[in-house]
């Protein structure tokens, strides 16, 4: 048996970065980028107005100072002409500042009479003036290879004037389900079988994290009926199967595809749920193979495929992020696997993160799972903990904004 | 002036969630439940295995004991007939457990001698066997109405025997930018003209919060063009605009909206960025003035823009989430306005979150804005603070998984 760690590290090795494609700005968010985006302008492009008011020359208006308005300049509508001694122009929030002027007086610090403005305070050189290129200049990068794009990036990649980005391709992953005993959701439903719940949830992980999910037709418990359903995955990024990893005899997932050349990586992980896991190669397509109970399959999608799809889309594939978090009921000491509990989060009175584990871990649960708002992280051979002690927990719950704000 | 809270609470009031459509379990992810979701079926549908082994009566299964195995139980093919004293079944992990038989003797814990198992374990009643409608019973509520649907809530869905769901219907907001000075990436920039980041900007905002965005052309600075525009609006569940919502003479959106019968709640906020903030409604459409300012327009979308979409999807509309942080950098006392501070996040030693504000604030730096980690609130006339003292943050990266996991 290997480490959770190691077995990640293989995956990862194993896998590459998709290829770039050109998309439109509009359909980038979220999406990687496979280039950087570099300025096509400079912003702002001239010296502009912060705020509305009237531009004036600092050397000539002292607290006081009756300037001669000599004309307007809205956004978008420069002044053309020069600001002179004892002038002034009416100026607003983005407008370009006139030649000659080097200062801008709050419209609330003034009053108006007639073509006259009168300055209440003195006009400070720079002040209300964003200097040409303050955002950014033409030429400099503004967003970084391998960046999720999140709105704020598209609005900067807008800015910058850029209607097309180059990104990575989504991940192609099939998924691959087998097993006399599933029905698809509203299906007849052989007796003692059950209704497939992993292919669908797998598809919407796969989907959560950028990538393109096919969902393969259920293979049934045949050989040459998996080897051939697998056929279909060729051109992906992936071949993702949930169950027939194991070493059950009636686990045939590893048999079929072994008649097609297989390549088997490793297939047993030190960590519950979710032991069986097989890491292969199936001519170009690498293939994960997931256990097939649903809460073991969507523990090792968290834990092997999230990083995967990470790493092919172009990030570094680093492996969910840990928090720590207080315990709010004890744990017994843990075996040799590494453990990943079901639990729910609460915050204690100082506002930290509480984590309790449910009492029922089974790994059928399907229900218990849904409602877990995180995995408490328990390496091998932990010691037992009493409530109140620290933990790292995989949080899965939305803590924050919804993702790519 | 009315408070950034209070502010909320107007606008939520003004909003109702969107009706429900019914569509398939494979496109719900992320959307929110409009009904309960009932499970159809008990899972396990009947007692069944938690793992490999043999299935036996525990009252004839003492260590030692050496079993007949009368026939196997592969998961999808349940044994017709009934386990008899001194008589065993090979059973796999979810397999019915034969009638007869009430305990699982683990594979590893047998030998087999051609049709005879011989325990090493005795059996223990109900050992290794997963109970009837242990994850949950037909007519049990799987999912809470008003749920936004995860991965796994599909998969649970999926196991419920559920095809189709009832979601809220995604709320469709129409964003409305305006001004002659902008041009959209790519195309011809006016002199003293600037490419238009809002629009897209809040776009995928709209999208990544489970909203569909509804780009309007850009509306050049009259009122009728406006009117124009704002006129394909109708429809829709909210109407976005993005500056023109200020006092600046040039602002001419209200005064455009208001000749189609626009009834404005409120325009002024004390916050910083974004003060113009207004809220109203055309007809039957609600309507939100963000400021035009690109960092204003996306800092008031995070504050006002998310809870309105969460409400209308069928959500509470919580204000966005505050997290508490250690201050990297010393600030200054506050005004009477709520600040939202750009801010790097870092961790201390500790593994605490540490925020650093950028030094230059400038609601016009984008750039800025799109690398910022975080917002650190800013209550008003909050006081002085030092490196190292606490305060809140919203978080703009992702801290944990891709959202929906």
């Amino acid at each position: 048996m290997i480490s959770v760690a190691e077995a990640r590290a293989r995956i990862l090795d194993g896998l590459n970065p998709t290829g770039p494609e050109t998309v439109a700005l509009a359909e980038a968010h979220g999406r990687v980028t496979a280039r950087p985006v570099i300025a096509r302008l400079t912003q702002p492009p001239a010296d502009v107005s912060a705020m509305d008011g009237y531009a004036v020359p600092s050397a000539d208006a002292p607290a006081g100072a009756a300037l001669r308005v000599i004309g307007s300049a809205p956004a978008g509508r420069p002044f053309a002409g020069r600001v002179g001694p004892g002038e002034a122009v009416r100026i607003f929030t983005g407008s370009v500042v006139p030649e000659g002027a080097d200062a801008v007086a709050l419209q609330e610090d003034t009053s108006r009479e007639d073509d006259r403005v009168i300055l209440r305070e003195s006009a400070i050189t720079g002040r209300h003036i964003r200097r040409a290129g303050q955002d950014f200049r033409a030429g400099e990068q503004v967003i970084a290879q391998g960046r999720r794009l999140t709105a704020r990036d598209l609005g900067l990649a807008a800015a910058a004037n850029h209607p097309w980005l180059t990104v990575h391709r989504r991940p192609r992953v099939a998924i691959l389900a087998t097993g006399d005993e599933i029905a698809l959701p509203g299906e007849p439903i052989p007796p003692g079988g059950i209704v497939s719940s992993n292919t669908h949830a797998l598809a919407a992980l796969v989907r959560a994290a950028g990538g393109e999910a096919l969902v393969l037709p259920v293979a049934r418990d045949d050989r040459a009926a998996i080897a051939a359903v697998a056929d279909w995955a060729a051109g992906a990024d992936m071949l993702l199967t949930s169950g027939g990893a194991s070493v059950g005899e009636h686990d045939l997932v590893q048999a079929a595809l072994a008649e097609r050349g297989l390549a088997v990586d490793f297939w047993r992980i030190a960590m519950r749920p979710g032991k069986p896991l097989m890491f292969g190669r199936l001519g170009a397509v690498p293939v994960l193979g997931l256990p097939g109970n649903p809460v073991s399959a969507m523990v090792g999608a968290i834990l092997f495929l999230l990083p995967a799809l990470g790493r092919m889309s172009g990030l570094s594939g680093d492996p969910p992020p840990a928090t720590p978090a207080r315990l709010g009921a004890p744990l017994r000491a843990n075996d040799h696997r590494a453990d990943f509990l079901r639990a729910r989060l609460g915050r204690d009175s100082d506002g930290g993160l509480v984590a309790t584990a449910f009492e029922r871990q089974d790994s059928a649960m399907l229900r218990v799972l849904a409602e877990a708002d995180a995995l408490i992280l328990r390496a091998p051979h932990a010691p037992a903990l009493e409530a109140g002690a620290m933990v790292e927990v995989i949080r899965l719950d939305t803590p924050g904004l919804p993702a790519g704000c």
